[in-house]
């Protein structure tokens, strides 16, 4: 199992305009070979965001790798990038292999 | 669905030693009410540490406070802190609800 994760800084009363963007975009994920699950997790509020994090499970690293190289991705992340007065800085990518 | 997630900065050289750990311990998580599941992810290694996360699952955030306050958790527990050695800093607990 291989973990796509993605963390974002929510600027404090953004949380609902962020959200809704997840709830309202395409992800082109479904059909994708290796493709397992998707959640969006709501952290803690601190002094200035509130984090977010963006949980892609995926069958293995490969799998995960060859769809960042398709149609499907460009797709799912053409409009990625608007909206940006929601963050406080850029989201953080961190990819996970599982152990246990 | 509610995940509590455990970030562990791991010393380089002893990754082996910090999965050993989580392999041999029994988490006594199995049959606590409202518990789901339970993952232990590998991450990416810098110049000085590997990130590790522990991901367990929860039907709600209840049910995790209540496992917090129970025997199991403090079973679980009760060797936590040896071996500190093998971290660069205190874990960091994060905790989210899924929200998609």
């Amino acid at each position: 199992m291989f973990l796509a994760m993605n963390r974002f800084k929510v600027a404090l009363g953004k949380e609902d305009d962020f959200i809704n963007i997840w709830k309202n975009r395409d992800s082109y994920l479904e059909g994708v070979p290796g493709f397992v699950s998707f959640n969006l997790l709501r952290g803690e509020t601190n002094e200035d965001h509130t984090l977010f994090s963006s949980h892609a499970t995926w069958e293995s690293r490969q799998a995960f790798e060859d769809w960042t190289k398709s149609e499907a991705f460009r797709n799912a992340h053409k409009n990625a990038g608007s909206a940006k007065d929601i963050y406080n800085g850029h989201p953080k990518l961190e990819l996970f292999d599982a152990v246990i």
